[in-house]
């Protein structure tokens, strides 16, 4: 199902042709969709749990999930509901806020590269170096022309990744204007959802063209052969859940990973085990 | 139950006395067991996120399971299937293998200190700072002195730690040697297991008698009434998951973590949000 959900290399996208309610593939109505992506959790952990055993042999690949997508496209929700259903301990979550100065003293993929799993691994990137070319542009907080070679170096900073074993699954979760105005109502009518909200977010929401466009540009110039984009429509939480699983699943059954042989003597140890007192 | 499972702050310890199948509190028997420890899963999850939730308007506190036991114990499978309930973006786990050399340039305190929950987090420790005083002494990695001196540096450490707000919860996953004989099996038996043994399994096994005297030490010097030790009998994998999912409830309740109050005027957010376009 992945191909069609993902963006083609360098294409122009118009993201107001997307409906962001739409099941382009899979199931088309809640319950089945929750059912297939119940139904997927048990077979996620199992291929986790390969990956992981492989890198014990020496296998050094690993996945990298990165998260995009406007206030309530659900990125939380996703590691809650998704990354749950993986053994936590071969996990590696990073939810990036602004930079610090420490971090602003450095490039831009300083703090990325620290995050990024280890062998064996899953990492989960919530937010990710593409804010560096989204609110980075929308807020100019860089000047145009660095805001420019930043994609350049993005790509090739993920293709180097790719080299090494990285399996990168990018993920744009398309949100409508219209869908985020009841999230944020509704983070307004309960008192357990305050937390969640900052009325900085109505700000930010009023630069919605902006950010549309930037993510145009963005998931145009960064769609590479290497390390595609894809476009999960996030409206329905439950088509969102059910086309992450779907997505994670189909590129580590690419990856096939497999237990290792023992590199010990089988027997040898069962005798010294059953042997001794 | 968490009194039936606490060991007294610096009393003697004979490992001995305690059977590693027994079911001292709660459930007695499997289907009961696994039944209970699913119906305290959400339980467990929205205690969590209001101590995540309480974190984010400057509730400082947070945290800190600290797993320990023999080889095949069940530390591994406690993350999966303990921590598993939690929302994986709030956790943060480390394992602890052989320090690296750059962390024995260090106090043997540093890599921990470096390790350590965040505000609001739940932390996961798969082996800890107690390895020190543990395969340390079995196996003579540093002089008796600097053994005895650790001790009271873990508890003057531990302490800090509580009065900055960290809850720590230390749990002794006590199997016996007759049931770590059957688990080393099965991982023979299990081509998909092989991964999970070392031959240098069987050496660290033969020094059981050591390794159980070095817990009995570590037990008794570092039960403290700020950080006291619970000992969960752990052959039976159902009683060692319901038992640690309950002492995290009882942690968290006592806790007693609450959904921040709105510091912003809901009334005039929810107007702006409808009036804009």
């Amino acid at each position: 199902m992945r191909d069609a959900l993902r963006l083609a290399p360098a294409a122009p996208v118009t993201l107001s042709s997307y409906a962001a309610d739409a099941t382009p593939v899979g199931p088309r109505e809640k319950a089945a969709g929750v059912a297939a992506t119940t139904a997927i959790g048990p077979r996620l952990a199992d291929l986790q749990e390969r990956l992981y055993a492989a890198s014990t042999a020496g296998d050094t690949r690993r996945v990298l999930l990165v998260l995009q997508g406007m206030d309530t496209s659900g990125k939380g929700g996703t590691v809650k509901h998704v990354i749950g259903h993986f053994n936590p301990s071969g996990c590696r979550i990073r939810a990036f806020k602004a930079p610090t100065e420490e971090e602003r003293s450095h490039s831009f993929l300083w703090r990325i590269t620290k995050a990024l799993p280890e062998a064996g691994e899953i990492g989960i990137f919530d937010r990710s170096h593409y804010e560096d070319v989204l609110i980075g542009r929308v807020r100019s907080l860089a000047p145009p022309e660095e805001i420019e070679r930043r994609y350049d170096q993005i790509n090739n900073f993920e293709r180097t990744l790719t080299e090494s074993g990285v399996t990168i699954v990018k993920v744009f979760l398309h949100v409508s204007h219209e869908q985020q105005k009841r999230r944020l109502l509704e983070r307004l009518d309960n008192p357990e959802k305050y937390w969640k909200f900052n009325p900085g977010d109505i700000e930010e929401r009023a630069l919605w063209p902006a950010y549309q466009e930037a993510y145009e540009l963005a998931l145009q110039r960064c769609s590479t052969p290497a390390a595609p984009w894809y476009l999960v429509p996030a409206d329905r939480k439950w088509y969102r859940n059910w086309a992450i699983s779907n997505l994670l699943r189909e590129h580590l059954e690419a990856l096939d990973p497999q237990y290792p042989k023992a590199d010990f003597d089988i027997e040898e140890c069962r005798r010294r085990l059953l042997e001794a007192p």
